[in-house]
Order: C-alpha cells, then sequence, then structure tokens
C-alpha cells in the first residue's frame, strides 16, 4: 500500500498547521483551514491515508493540540521530517497521529507515492530506495494503532471489566 | 538563584547520555559515565542546579529512557537546547527531567551563571540578556515540579484515597 506525500518546506508552525483565527472552533472547522496559508490546496484534496512529508522542526510554535489533531482528522497517515518540535510530537502520538524522524526524507518530492513501515524503521520511495527511521519503541505505535492514548485507555478499562 | 552551564555542541545523542556499554546497570552507575566520550569532565563534576545548555537536535538516536534518567539522577536542573529530539522530550518531562526549547541559547557559553523561569518562558544570561523559551503547558510544568509521570500519578491516587 502507497500513500501520496504532500510536500513541505522547514519550519511548518503549529499555527500554520491550526490557524488562530480559527481556534475558538471545533477540529472539524480548523482542519478546513490547515495549513491554507503554505497550501491552500491541501485541506480540500488531502485524502485519508496520504502523508506529509516536512522538513526539519516540523510543528513548532505553540504547544496547541490542535496542530496534531488537525491532521489526524483529515485522515493523514502520517508525518515524516528529518526532526519535530518535542511538543507536537508529544502531542501527536497522544491524539494518534503517527510520526517519522527521517533524515534521509528531504530527497522525498511532491506527489509521490510511498510506502512506510513504522515497526521496521522504514519509508520507502517511489523507485524503491529505502530511507531509515529512527526507532519507535512498541508502546508508542501500539498506542498510535489504537487511536491514541484516551482510546487505548478506554480499551484497557473495557477488556479489564467486560467478563 | 543562578545555575552553573555546562556547554555541548549540537546533537548529542542517547548513547552519550548512556553509553551502550553500561545499560545493562541502573541508572545510578549509568549516570556515572553520562557523556564520558564527550565530557570526561562532566559526570564526577556535576552539581544538582547545573543546567546543561546544548545544540540542535540533543537526544537524538534510541529512544531509551535512561537518558534522560541520568541527567535526572545527576541533579541537572534543566537541559536548554534549540531542539531537542521527539522521543528524548517525551521521556525528559515524563521522568521529571525539564527540557526549554531556547532558540538564543547558543551565544550561552561554558561555566556561564544562569537563571531561568520556565513558567514566564525566560533565560536570563550572567549579563542580564533575557532570552526566550517555547512555551510548555502548565500541566507539564507540573508534572516535572512533581518528578515525573509516576510521581504524580501517585500523588494525585493519594489524594483521592486519604480521607
Amino acid at each position: 500500500m502507497t500513500h501520496r506525500v504532500w510536500r513541505l518546506g522547514a519550519q511548518v508552525d503549529t499555527d500554520a498547521l491550526a490557524p488562530g483565527n480559527w481556534m475558538q472552533h471545533g477540529v472539524d472547522v480548523i482542519a478546513q483551514h490547515c495549513l491554507e496559508a503554505l497550501r491552500p490546496d491541501f485541506a480540500p484534496n488531502v485524502k485519508p491515508g496520504d502523508v506529509v512529508v516536512a522538513g526539519r522542526d516540523f510543528g513548532i510554535g505553540s504547544s496547541r493540540e490542535q496542530a496534531a489533531a488537525a491532521l489526524r482528522h483529515l485522515g493523514v497517515a502520517a508525518v515524516i521530517a528529518p526532526s519535530f518540535a518535542g511538543l507536537f510530537f508529544r502531542n501527536a502520538f497522544n491524539l494518534g497521529l503517527l510520526l517519522l524522524t527521517c533524515p534521509g526524507c528531504e530527497a522525498i518530492v511532491e506527489g509521490e507515492r510511498i510506502a512506510f513501515d513504522a515497526r521496521a524503521g522504514t519509508v520507502t520511495r517511489a523507485d524503491g530506495q529505502v530511507l531509515a527511521t529512527e526507532p519507535i519503541p512498541a508502546f508508542l505505535l501500539d498506542m498510535v494503532e489504537a487511536g491514541g492514548l484516551l482510546p487505548q485507555l478506554q480499551r484497557r478499562f473495557q477488556e479489564r471489566t467486560t467478563p
């Protein structure tokens, strides 16, 4: 299975992801304006399963959780970048958005179709080139696959209390 | 109150912080070897309350929690850097180690005495210059001040169950 690439530059900040003008609204509205200042074509056209590939320091700026929530709401399968802001990294996994730290991802281009395997730590480009991603502990990948921290906790409590 | 600065370069990785040769030991032993490849004078001389100021991408490499735990065990009051690896950022706050993202910190020098205020988002240099740090949500600062995620949860459960 391959994923269509939306290619962004370095230092995409949380205000670009969740614009301040729309922060009084819910994530469904904020998501419609996600990245509109950088890529007005993104929110109207991104499809579930697409991926964002960006430059370094993705998610810098504020700690607003809506930045990660908006990408997740739009169905983005993963964000791949050489580095992420610390708070964004924390929020994203808690909210079920997969981030792959991939120093070699700068070569990936707009519109390319790539595959990735978070557990193996690989991104495979359209031409077959394999890029390494930094390993992510299994418990965090489990959490992302469960949809984030709260869905995972809810499921665990249900398993414990259901006979 | 001021803190003595240990100045490191960019991309200090988790193997430098928690060397692979000592990973089968507890954090008390690992901490004695923290940064020994880069700064053999660090672990024997660092004092509780000292701070580490480093270059970008501090904590890259593996996801080993001992990297943050070793600094905390040595009493490091904060690590200040322009950017941190995502997993290190997550681990550090969970383990009660404060990280301050400070783009302007590259100017700070070895041995300088600085002050910081994590809630106000400032680092004050020896000459009075004030540098801004990226804001950290109050709930994360509360967690760090409580000593990390587990001590904070333990305290909350105690408060709930103690009359």
